[in-house]
């Protein structure tokens, strides 16, 4: 082993008085209860402290077992569990609904996850297209199109439909409750990824003839890695959260109360839960403001399209706060800069923002979710002055 | 929903003048370098400020790569991945490397999480017994036999023997390197289970002969929950981390870097592995004297022996800081009590100690790992105080 003392001391390298854009962390910064709650209960298994029941959604205290209820009614569903992390929540709904060779269809933005969880159940993918460059938006009507051929093709309808309610390529918010509206009429369980909606926008699940609700914790609920959601209605609870039935051979042991599909128990027994739990009060208050978060979304978009070349990929106007920016000059000046991609990297840096992917020039991914207005006018500055001392036009 | 005030302020009621001896909390209790990396890296996804590389094991800033190969170098095994929890990285091999419908043996004290990971894998279990009370033994010589059951009833050896390396029941270390070698003998894979092992004793899978070796950082690595170990040897890595191959039939998509069995990329991006690392330095040194630990436990097995009616069940002398004590005098006591089987919570709790299972009396698991030498007697005292004031006999 080399030296350790590297490990130590570990840090991000930046401080509070950064502004942080990463197109993944603006929903997931924590809350000042979450602080709080992180340090109380970052040991591991802290959470166990109380647990009768062998299961961590079932504690009372402190109260994950009432704050399971208040999400599912957050989402307006009728169960949740969490899970370690928005990809587990969708493997484990796929487990439990397919079987090994089903078909299901999901959309051409999704997350790598969603393709990830379908390949580790031996499912079939059939994807729904999107309509390219530059809006890149999602055909619904593909979803009724593409179970008929493969009804054609397999005999029978997919296992289940999958939706990225917003994608996390260009911040597209897809039209959830047209998708849900045709698995309903198809007879096709529907799974809506809300990994980047539901914590920050309003999310209703019945609304949406949503079957099975993924959300993440530490990307949009203000929660500390990794923590995810999984909701479901009462048709599917008992099925979803089947009970173990396997037995020991020789000493007849059982585990009847641990649900297959969370491995048991969900291992989010720590500061995951209780930092989603600390933040829950925020997160519901914050949903009420997204309109407020649109305006500055729209607004930033607005003020990055007067320098010439600049133009937001995805639909428009923006209805999320991620977003893709298109940025052909800058990648220009970035093939004449020594520091070549890292160019806006470090002039953003040098200027207290961070979170723009390193490398990149071509376009790039900034999320301005949960930003004060004079934070967003702040950065839309900071890419003017950047382009403007390289030359580039600003449109007045 | 109710009042969501309640969630803002979650506390464990216990503060750090209390001595917690709870059985599964002892390992995971974290360094004061890993609370620093706590709130450094408590946000959602803080660890992924510089991916590059589109997997959290490849992270060069903080040092995640090199942490990998320190762990594997550590545990003397030759690759490494940290997952959501042990039971992710069980559930992992099992499913990277079995077939469903194919037999595994285990130990009959096995984690839950082991037969569960079984389950959901689809796997039949055929367990190895224990000599039953009071030491309950694993024979390990009945993994042989076992495997030639298995092979005779099914046509085929096993897909895989799992080992606990030592159990959560009695805390019993088991002889891995025997089983090791028996597996070697019959070409079976083999996977340790060293939850409650590796990270508070030197354990080296090579020496045992393990192919698959999984940890708990939040049991007993000094980390915040979930974040588990998954090593293998070069024989197994391509296997057990083979990359995905799945393609959007109209888009094209793949994902080639990412790692089927852990979901793409393991979520344990922030709070988790950060501790994982700033513990690490910790973690190395302490194992190093685990015979200390060792004389800790034996001694406080010998001074709660001398309370009329208290037995340690399982191996003796304890080679593991982990036990469970028969304590049939105290549960004649509660029966007696108002409080009930709480009656020795209370008692306890009054004299600032926390972590025994509330409700237990007529056996309780405790663990002193990591206790200093006076806390040690403290609590050993303790024990005869409650029991002398409820005029059970003490040996002097």
């Amino acid at each position: 082993m080399g030296d350790l003392k590297k490990y130590k001391n570990i840090t991000r390298g930046i401080s509070d008085t950064y502004i942080n854009v990463h197109p993944i962390q603006r929903g997931g910064i924590l809350t000042a209860e979450a602080r709080k709650a992180l340090l109380e209960f970052g040991d591991g298994y802290s959470v166990c402290d109380y647990c009768f029941e062998a299961r961590v959604d079932l504690v009372d205290n402190p109260p994950v077992h009432d704050f399971t209820q208040d999400v599912a009614e957050f989402l307006n569903m009728d169960d949740v569990r969490f899970t370690a992390g928005c990809r587990h929540a969708k493997w484990a709904a796929m487990h439990m609904v397919c079987e090994p060779g089903d078909t299901v269809v999901l959309d051409s933005l999704a997350h790598y996850t969603s393709y990830l969880a379908a390949e580790a159940n031996q499912l079939n993918i059939v994807e729904v297209p999107h309509n390219g460059y530059p809006n890149f938006e999602i055909d619904t009507d593909g979803y009724a199109r593409k179970f008929e051929e493969v009804e054609q093709k397999t005999g029978k309808l997919p296992a289940m439909a999958i939706l990225t309610h917003v994608d996390y390529r260009y911040g597209n918010l897809a039209d959830a409750e047209k998708v849900g509206r045709i698995c309903r009429e198809y007879g096709v369980p529907f799974l809506l990824n809300t990994a980047y909606s539901s914590g920050i926008m309003p999310v209703d699940g019945k609304k949406l003839h949503v079957d099975f609700l993924c959300g993440s914790g530490h990307k949009s609920w203000a929660a500390s890695a990794p923590i995810g959601v999984l909701a479901t209605t009462y048709e599917w609870t008992s099925r979803l959260f089947n009970k173990s039935t396997v037995r020991g051979d020789w000493s007849g042991r059982g585990f009847t109360k641990k649900e297959v599909a969370l491995f048991g128990c969900s291992p989010v027994f720590g500061a995951p839960v209780a930092t989603l739990m600390a933040s829950f009060p925020a997160v519901v208050e914050r949903v009420r403001h997204w309109d407020e978060e649109i305006r500055k979304a729209q607004y930033f978009v607005k003020e990055i399209e007067k320098i010439e070349g600049f133009h937001q990929m995805g639909a428009k106007p923006k209805q999320h706060t991620l977003m893709n920016i298109e940025s052909l000059p800058l990648h220009e000046i970035a093939e004449k800069d020594k520091r070549r991609g890292y160019f806006l990297y470090h002039e953003l840096k040098k200027r207290k923002i961070v979170g723009l992917h390193p490398g990149m020039s071509k376009n790039f991914k900034i999320n301005t979710y949960g930003l004060k207005w004079e934070q967003v006018k702040y950065v839309a500055d900071a890419f003017r002055d950047i382009a403007r001392e390289n030359g580039i036009k600003i449109e007045d």
